[in-house]
């Protein structure tokens, strides 16, 4: 055979055809080798135990992405309760009220220890009351991929629900019927467990963009259903109409325009709750008012950040996350839309996004004196949250604002100590309540700028003596003397302990 | 104990010191898991060889950054010959005289099929002769890669000499007794290869920056040494003193500057060639007089460029070998030297340097009245060369310079057909000989633009004329009917096949 160049191919070889021939051809990628000889499927959950050698001592790690719809781990740990495994590390990103079920694994002892960012629901009220029989560890969305990649937290197999995925082991959260979007949290695993398992219930022929590499998993487990996608909007995403909270919010955005944060390209996170919404649909109205666009907004996602994305007023996302699903579809499709591992939000050492941010709105179950902020407890002790991202973007951002009501159901948010430090006052910058504006002593430089505000700037002892004569003074929680958890800061040291609550503690 | 909170830690846990003390640390990254349970660590290569299993029929595949002081091919394929493993196919980036030892193993059948982008010396010749029982694929150094990653070229083990490397299978090019550079060569075989070996000289406690990841090495052959660094110079890499090479540089220059090439962020690549880094000194001097400054030069790097790039006459070297050793020292130091893989610098898939390349020179063994290349063989048909990046480089940049006298040793350069091509005439611009300029008729534009130009502009036949007159019309090489190899295009497909020389060719 003859080439375009008549040149001479021999039989079984392509002709050349042009230098631009291959314009006409898509790129083609094998899986690596080890990929190609084998499909990673598997569909019985026993049997993936029996050859993953699942036993006693075992560190298992999930992820929250589906949130409150999650039923991948309730999946996994079933099958653990079944075969009566003891002494499982359960290692999860979140862990919600869906996932009661562990509550028995815990009294059982078929859960010894565990590491979580966010504990809400069932299973932090018996590790409160003492049952768990070894360590809790609270970590951060940026510590637990630095404690991961630091060898410290070791997981010898995690499972990561991948909302579609095809049999060589590629997926992503984007598609599938199940879709919840990033799966930011999933990386640190991905990369550094023993074995990775994915587990999903929207098996295709290719995944084409993947966020989630063949290469680095073991076995894609397909199930029935790995939850329901509409649990990823758990709590509110939505404004707040709530006249307290919008006062707030609209103080929280006053103070961050006068401190002279609002220019363009600036930076910030919010979070998903009720009064931060405001607090940016606020930031919103100046930014429109004065024609600012903001450089990126980043964290976990809600439409409203979509939104302003789409009106151009941010640049950028970079979502760790979605809260919602029209996050979801705008991670698919909107290039500005980033999509970022934890690590890369977070991580002290991955030089990350929250070390961009000009400013983060926090909130607080309570906060003390010092400027030290609890979400991790109730202010009777009882686990019921995390730091999250809190301790970190407060670190990362030039200004953290704490924004609360000075009182929620006539129990005081300002504390002489807080029950558990979640983040140090260290970074807490300012408290919005709608009682007035205290600034950390420690930002001399904020508390000389707003000598002369038109906003009631007021010490955080003077917001909690007029919350006293309201509420009164609340006493003192007792707590039994045995630590059943750690709330360990982003860099592996540890900020404070949990102790166990009395058998009297109020919920 | 407490912390600098006065926050209770229990015994075992690290107390927090503050929000910033992280910075008083570096980051620790474990491998994965996989890799830290064992040391991979081998210093028998006959154990080696029992552990992979490498029998008759298996594909290895070596790399030339070491060129022509490189001894792991040796002493991989002395392993080979000593066990008696035959139909071998040998995917060798490279193929130097230092390899000498290669030709016998291709006639006792120990080799019987080659992949190569290059290969001088002994091994050529053989080849040439007719003795490899299979076949010879002569590709390019972005084909090479694209091949890899389509899953063409199937590797079953990659030895790829690493200057520095730690138990875990990190290494580079950078360090080391024998460093040698960048490795950008080996990165295909890293990724793709069923089974991966470092071989090196250096073995270190740790390697820091990694161009070969702990995670995809198999194992880390120590042994006495890799080969001698001081041969990564092999050829001319200084200016030419010749002058009528320096009269065809300096032509060249003056032709790219008419063409308005040169100009604030222009890009280059010449090659490492005596006439080619002449044509760069003529740029520089351009450069100099004008204020210009260079956005980028790629390729094999030497020291003339790494002293531009010290003068900030170009902005970044886009490096995928090193040539001299001030090369390697500059990659190692200066961050605007990128180091860069095979695929990022010629794979026209993965939207390469080359692509951005403004102008490209090169040379020639032959170039026929098409404009068609050949550096593969020589005249006789001996193989002697190969493209490396010649056909990438003369397909991504905007105009293709051949640089070469008329004749070689009374031997015209310019024929009516090329014996073999290498680069298509599609992708050559213009041909700079010392006794005039040819602009392939296809470059329309070039032609109208230099119909009034100061440069002598004659047709390629009006050379080819002008050459005969001095060394006769040479006389038609005939060659035996079996193809002993072919040139595959970057693309896969082939451009050009190689036939058996006759028993009384000229060397």
């Amino acid at each position: 055979m003859k080439n375009c160049l008549r040149r001479n191919v021999p039989p079984g070889f392509k002709p050349f055809l042009g230098t631009n021939e291959y314009k006409n051809h898509k790129r083609f990628i094998i899986d690596e080798v080890i990929s190609t000889n084998t499909s990673k499927v598997i569909s019985d959950i026993s049997k993936l135990f029996d050859l993953l050698k699942i036993t006693d001592g075992f560190t298992l790690s999930f992820h929250h992405h589906l949130r409150n719809g999650d039923e991948v781990m309730n999946m996994v740990l079933s099958e653990v309760k079944k075969r009566g495994i003891k002494n499982i590390t359960l290692a999860a990103t979140g862990i919600f009220a869906n996932n009661d079920m562990i509550a028995q694994l815990i009294i059982d002892g078929n859960i010894t220890n565990i590491y979580a960012n966010y504990i809400n629901g069932k299973t932090g009220k018996v590790i409160s009351e003492g049952y768990l029989q070894g360590n809790l560890i609270m970590q951060t969305h940026g510590g637990r991929p630095r404690s991961i990649e630091a060898g410290e937290l070791k997981i010898d197999v995690a499972f990561i629900a991948t909302s579609i995925a095809d049999k060589f082991g590629n997926g992503n959260g984007l598609l599938g019927k199940n879709a919840c979007g990033v799966l930011g949290y999933t990386i640190a695993d991905m990369l550094y467990a023993k074995k990775k398992v994915i587990v999903t219930d929207s098996l295709v022929e290719r995944v084409e963009y993947c966020q989630i590499e063949a290469k680095y998993i073991d076995y894609c487990l397909v199930v029935e259903s790995i939850g329901k996608q509409s649990g990823i909007v758990s709590g509110t995403t939505k404004i707040t109409k709530d006249p307290i909270g919008l006062k707030i919010a609209r103080d929280a955005a006053m103070f961050i325009e006068e401190a002279g944060l609002i220019n363009n390209g600036f930076s910030m996170q919010t979070g998903a709750g009720g009064t931060s919404l405001a607090v940016a649909s606020f930031v919103k109205d100046i930014m429109k008012n004065n024609n600012i666009k903001a450089s990126f907004a980043s964290g976990g996602i809600t439409s409203y950040f979509v939104s302003m994305l789409k009106e151009g007023l941010i640049n950028n996302l970079y979502d760790v996350q979605c809260f919602d699903l029209d996050a979801v579809a705008s991670a698919k499709i909107n290039e500005n839309h980033k999509i970022i591992s934890a690590s890369k939000y977070a991580n002290p050492f991955d030089n990350p996004i929250v070390n961009n941010l000009d400013f983060v709105i926090l909130g607080a179950t309570e906060i003390d004196l010092d400027f030290n902020v609890n979400v991790t407890t109730s202010s009777s002790g009882l686990i019921m949250g995390g730091s999250g991202g809190h301790s970190d973007t407060a670190h990362g951002a030039k200004l953290t604002i704490i924004v609360s009501p000075t009182m929620k159901a006539r129990t005081p948010i300002i504390k002489d100590k807080v029950t558990v430090i979640t983040t140090p006052g260290e970074d807490v910058d300012v408290l919005v309540t709608e009682r007035g504006i205290a600034i950390n002593p420690r930002r001399f430089d904020l508390i000389e700028q707003f000598k002369n505000s038109k906003l009631k700037i007021v010490s955080i002892k003077k917001l909690l003596e007029m919350t006293h004569k309201y509420t009164g003074i609340p006493q003192n929680v007792e707590f039994e003397k045995r630590v059943v958890g750690v709330v360990e800061y982003r860099d592996g040291s540890i900020i404070d302990s949990i102790f166990q609550v009395r058998n009297n503690y109020e919920l």
